[in-house]
Order: structure tokens, then C-alpha cells, then sequence
């Protein structure tokens, strides 16, 4: 056993704010936001990325003044109010290119399609005598009511003008946007390339799933749990297995995976008892183990190994997905705009709950339909179960330390 | 151009409402819920899937009972309440299993570590004289306070206790359910199968983006975002070229491509103009094309093409969104429990809107973080840019015709 070099771990000295070790992180992984590291990739292989440059409207949406109706196409100065015969011309059907449009005439014309010029309005189907478009031909008359210039016709770049910001850099890249960018007809984007992160989960009790579990040792859940979170926030990751509590056996093995990913995260070993493999791992390294004023998730590690961005998460399961959720996260979308930031959102609590004024506490909820957020479990970040049975973080900040039910907290769904 | 069967195209004759869609399009689908549909997985390649049958927990959590401190495990009746000196003992690191703690005696004890037989709390290593464990041995002695039973323990099975129900069928394995499986100790788990859908845009006005735009046409970007938007979701999508208006050749590349897959998924040529291939090539099929009470999105297609389920949405892409996250994701999300449900709350108006009181009006808007809706664009499904600046679907349900700003408003974040 090691001795313990500042005797206590008090949870205020010295502490940092969550907003200061947030803009550390951010610092530490700023060389992300290099332009070496875009790429072009096909519109649907860009899901979740992030765009690099800022884009102009190429086009104008719609691209030219088409019909919002099946109907006619007619010259609203051709129709009195009492309504008039028009001569029917041959249809417009979406996607061609039609005739000009001659007085006294009425052209069919479906949804989509361009208006013809001379054109200025559509009289739908159902307004028309008769009210369905002709078999026999081009050569009948069609009765239609007065209709004001501009009925009906959705105007060329009324969604978007050719030239306009069509969206900003650092969009995160969802269904819509690459819609937008397939509406303007580019087939490929300029992205961010994909985070590469070893993730390392370390402790001597610490068994991996599927295994027996001896006793006073508990499976490895940070593992399974901070790949599957990285992964759904587009990080490529890769594992290792489980490190023992051996600094020298934790170096060789981030030195054998780690020299060419972007970020190393390691889970457990950061805090100041008496086994901390991490920290004693990084002990020549200009790496620093510090306390955030935050519950759960308080004892960080943050730095460079060989040269190779670090993150050191707490041992238990709650305190690495607030870490991630309330660092690395934020930190990746502030600098690459991916993945997307949290949405804040307000929720009113269903219970009181108490919380270490000095501390910004997160607490796992449920966010209901009616607006109410049910805690879910205790502070305990060990509380797997409860916060499987969760959809959001609670975020009740510091110099708080009780809440009614009723009263409105921050929440991010998860 | 064909004659029109039934004339108008009237809003509300012989409308479906959206829950009976809804119904119709999970009873179509039901038998992607079969058992034989089931399949093992590793934890993380899991994400996103769901589980086939509920789970009971096979261990409890915490397997035993530790420690929630680095400190000293204790008798709490040998420290009365003047304090104690007790002998120190070896310390008993997270993962090992202890000896006994025999009266008089304290354990120095790390974060996690098992409790040892006998032990009932622990002393925080801050409240101990001296407040820092010892590296001379464990002859010495250390002056603790009086404690009361079961604190900083966290007890066996107080998350979850061996054999209650730690997952519920149809659940949606994200990173907490997956950790939380992996802290049971499982490494595999049985999931549905993911839905694989074949994609057919439809359009002789349409044009893949990356090619000239000839005059009167527009660029699809149905594909791009509905492709997008069921990757997101955990389908499996196959993609063909854009399909003309003729329907022989869409009969032609729906049997070329769709003879394997779950699902085929059209956009266009649903509604009752005079050009609408999906209705004309599934003529023969078993497949009606009705108006849903809804806006926009109200012209759909639903049957069976050659066997296969077959939807069909309308051509305008906002439209073809609304279509996915109003039928196809619920009704999986109802059978399957993926993709997850979207979680409905709630918003307040920024500005009033209007909406047609027989029909189900589902606007684009802006969450904002203080609970205010921001409308994105008007009601017209073309809008593509308007789309790509929203994060929710805002619902105004039948028989509202109008709200005002401050007005509460269902949302669904996207």
C-alpha cells in the first residue's frame, strides 16, 4: 500500500469547476478541429458527422414556381368573378418543361409541376367544372372559378434562395440536414473524420462479462457501457481487455494499442486511495489527477500519454457516463459539431431531493409526457439498474442544496 | 393521362385517422415480432437492438456488500460514542475476499472492496487519526469516531437483487441497458433481428443528386433522408436507382430487388392526380391507396406486393419524414420495441398557428432550452431547408383549428 500524499479527499479542496475541466477537455482535444482532418464522404455515409465548412445554397428550393395542387393552371386576370370557360391544353405533368400558357386558356397541371409561363395561379380539381381531369383530349372547355394571382404555386426559392447560408459549419448531419443537401443536389459533403478513442477499463476486480465471478470481484459494465455510448455518438472504438491493477502492465498495454487513436480513455484508478493504477501508470507522464465539484464523477484524470490525448473516468458505471456525457461529449461537439450537443430541456421534479451545495450534482430520471421528472435511484453511482431504468440526467447546479417536488430542474434526455 | 376515378381529392371523405393508420401498418408488420425472427448477439453489437424476452437479473448488484469510501471497515459497536482505538488489520483492496474482522480490530478498506465478515460500516479515511493510511505495517493503531451500522456500505442486491426483473421485453438496448447487462454478467444477449427495407424513390421529375438538374426537375432527396433517417432508427436499407413513372418498369425493379427483404418503402405516386406510378403498379396487388386525416403526409399506400409488405408514402420529402416518424417507427417501435418510441413533451407556442380542424397538423419547430416552441417554415411539405432547422415534430391534434403563442403544444424531439 502506497501512502496517501495529501491525506485527505476532502470534496471541496482544490476542487475545479465542471465548467473549467470542461474547457481543459476542450483544449486537450482542439487539435481535432484541424482541417487535415476532414474528409469527403457519400451524403448517407456522413450520418452524424459533422460538416467542416459552412455551405451556400447551390440552387434555390424550390428550383422554379411549381404547382402546390392537381388542378389547372390558368391566368387569374383570364377569370372574372362569375368564373369562366377556359380551353384546355395539353397536361404538365411534374418534371417537364411546358408551353407558355395563352390567354383564355387552362392548362392541367399536377403537384410539383412547373407553372407555365404567363401563368400565375392553380384552381385545384375539385374547384373545376368538371371536377376531373379529361380522357377525350385537349379540346374542351373547363368552367373555373376567380382566383387570386398566386394560389396554389409555391414561388422558386421560397424554402431556400441560391446563395443563402443553407447551413452553418459544425451542423451534426441527421436525416433532414442530408435531405437539404440531396434537395440541393450535392452527392457528397465535407466532413470530420470519425474520433478514434482506446478505451481501457482497468481494476484487479473487475471481471470481464460471460465469465465466472470469483469472490469480491463485479463484472466490467464500464467497458460495455462507455463503447456502446461512444458509438452511438459516432466514435470509432477500440478495446482492450481488462487491465490489472499493475502500472507497468497498464503502460505496455496503452503503448501496444494506443499510438495511433485520437483519445485514450481509461476507467477507474484516478481517485486518491490506495490502488490507483492510472494514476501511478501516468505518474511520468504531463497528465494531472484532479477533483471536479461534481457528484457523481468528482475524480478525474486529464493529460497526454506518449504524447496521446487522456481521459482517466472514475471506477464506477454512473460516474463514466456523466463524464462522458458532461466532458467528452460537449467537449467533441463544441470543437467538430459532432455528435450533437444535449438538448436542454425543463423538467418539474416529482420528489424533493438534496444535494452538496458545493457540488454540481447530476441524478438520473425519467422525463414523463406531462412534464414531471421521477428520480430514479439514489446519488449511488454504482446504481446500474436504476440508471438503465432512466431517460435523462438531472442537473441540479452548485449552491443548491434541496429541491421541492414542483420545482424545475435542467434535464437531458439521454 | 388516366380519367379520375372518384373525382375529388377532398380533404376528409372517407379519411383515416392516424391512429387507425397506425394500426393498419403495425398489423401488416406483425409478423416481424415472430420468434424465428430472434437472434444472439455480443453486448455492443447489440446497440440499438431489442430485447426478445424480458430478463431476470442471475446475480444480485452489488454482488456483496462494499464499500462506498476509501476508509476503514468497522464493528460499529466497538467505538463508543468518546471514539475508539482500534488495531489495524491488513487492508482489503477492491476484488480481494477478506478474513473476518475480529473484535477490536479495523480494515483499512478500499472504495468497492467487500465489507468483511463481521464489519457493519466504514470510517471515512478523512474522520480517522491518522487521517492517511500507514505504509509501516499493520501493527499500528488508528483513533476512528463512533459510527452508526451500515454506513458508506453499500449492501448486497440494493440495486437489483438476484432473480427480480431486470429488463422488460421490447426493451431498447442503449449504452445504460447494455451496461447494465453486462454487469449481470451476460456477454451475449437475444435480440429481433434488424428490419432490412428496400427504398424505391419514384419520379420522372426527380434527379440523383451529383447530376445536371434539366429544366423542371428537382433532385431527390426522399432517399437521402428517409434512408438516413431509418439507419438512424436500426433498419437495414437497400436502395435502388430512382424509379421513372412507368409502372411496368417499378413492377420491374420491385421484383428484382424486393424478393428477400422485410419491407419496401415507395415515395411518390400515391395520391390522385393523374400520373401516380405506385398506385398503378400495385394494381394488381393486394394494396389500397387512402387519404389519412392527417398534415401533410395524408395520401398513403398500404398492402402487399408479391407477398412483401409494401408502404407508400407521398413524393414531397417532409411528408415522407412525417410518414416514418408517425407510422413506420411507432408500429416497430410497438412490435419490436426498435427503434425506441419517441418521447413525447411538451412545448409552449413562440406564435400562434392554424390548422385544419378535420386533420392532424404535424408542424417542424424549435425546442428552445426555456420550453417555447419556435415554428420552423409553414405547413408546405416541401420544405426542405425549413426541415433541416428543426429538432421537433410539433402535433396539433384533430379538431384544433388554432392556437395561440403561449398555447401548450405536444412535441417529439427528433
Amino acid at each position: 500500500m502506497t501512502s496517501h500524499p495529501h491525506g485527505k479527499a476532502g470534496p471541496a479542496d482544490h476542487a475545479r469547476s465542471v465548467a473549467e475541466h470542461l474547457a481543459a477537455v476542450t483544449d486537450l482535444l482542439a487539435r481535432l478541429a484541424a482541417e487535415s482532418r476532414a474528409e469527403v464522404l457519400p451524403l448517407t455515409g456522413a450520418l452524424g458527422r459533422a460538416l467542416v465548412h459552412g455551405l451556400l445554397a447551390p440552387i434555390s428550393l424550390p428550383p422554379f414556381d411549381n404547382s402546390q395542387m392537381d388542378g389547372y393552371a390558368v391566368r387569374s386576370v383570364d377569370i372574372s368573378d362569375g368564373g369562366a370557360d377556359l380551353r384546355i391544353m395539353p397536361p404538365v405533368p411534374a418534371g417537364s418543361s411546358p408551353q407558355p400558357l395563352r390567354p383564355g386558356t387552362a392548362a392541367p397541371i399536377m403537384t410539383g409541376a412547373m407553372i407555365p409561363a404567363g401563368a400565375d395561379a392553380v384552381v385545384p380539381i375539385e374547384k373545376a367544372v368538371p371536377d376531373h381531369f379529361r380522357t377525350e383530349g385537349s379540346d374542351g372547355l373547363v368552367k373555373l372559378p376567380a382566383t387570386v394571382p398566386g394560389t396554389y404555386v409555391r414561388t422558386a426559392g421560397s424554402d431556400i434562395a441560391a446563395g443563402e447560408r443553407a447551413m452553418a459549419a459544425r451542423t451534426c448531419l441527421g436525416p433532414a440536414q442530408l435531405g437539404l443537401l440531396a434537395a440541393l443536389g450535392m452527392a457528397e459533403v465535407e466532413v470530420y473524420r470519425a474520433v478514434t478513442v482506446l478505451l481501457v477499463t482497468t481494476g484487479d476486480e473487475v471481471v470481464q462479462p460471460g465469465q465466472p465471478l470469483p469472490q469480491g470481484k463485479i463484472y466490467d459494465s464500464n467497458g460495455t457501457l462507455l463503447e456502446a455510448a461512444m458509438k452511438q455518438a459516432g466514435l470509432n472504438v477500440r478495446r482492450t481487455g481488462i487491465s490489472t491493477d499493475n502500472p507497468a502492465e497498464l503502460q505496455a498495454l496503452l503503448r501496444t494499442a494506443g499510438h495511433d487513436v485520437d483519445l485514450i480513455v481509461t476507467t477507474g484508478g484516478v481517485s486518491k486511495g490506495a490502488y490507483e493504477v492510472v494514476r501511478q501508470a501516468m505518474a511520468d507522464q504531463p497528465a494531472e489527477f484532479l477533483h471536479v465539484a461534481m457528484q457523481p464523477g468528482g475524480p478525474q484524470g486529464i493529460g497526454l500519454f506518449d504524447g496521446v490525448p487522456f481521459l482517466g473516468f472514475p471506477g464506477n458505471p454512473v460516474s463514466c457516463l456523466v463524464s462522458f456525457e458532461m466532458f467528452l461529449r460537449p467537449a467533441l461537439s463544441g470543437l467538430l459539431g459532432s455528435p450533437a450537443a444535449r438538448q436542454p430541456l425543463r423538467g418539474r421534479l416529482a420528489q424533493p431531493l438534496e444535494s452538496p451545495g458545493h457540488k454540481h450534482q447530476v441524478r438520473r430520471g425519467s422525463l414523463q409526457r406531462d412534464g414531471t421528472v421521477q428520480l430514479e435511484g439514489g446519488e449511488g453511482s454504482h446504481l446500474m439498474h436504476a440508471l438503465a431504468g432512466s431517460n435523462c440526467l438531472v442537473h441540479v447546479p452548485v449552491g443548491v442544496t434541496e429541491l421541492a417536488a414542483g420545482d424545475e430542474v435542467e434535464v437531458w434526455m439521454l
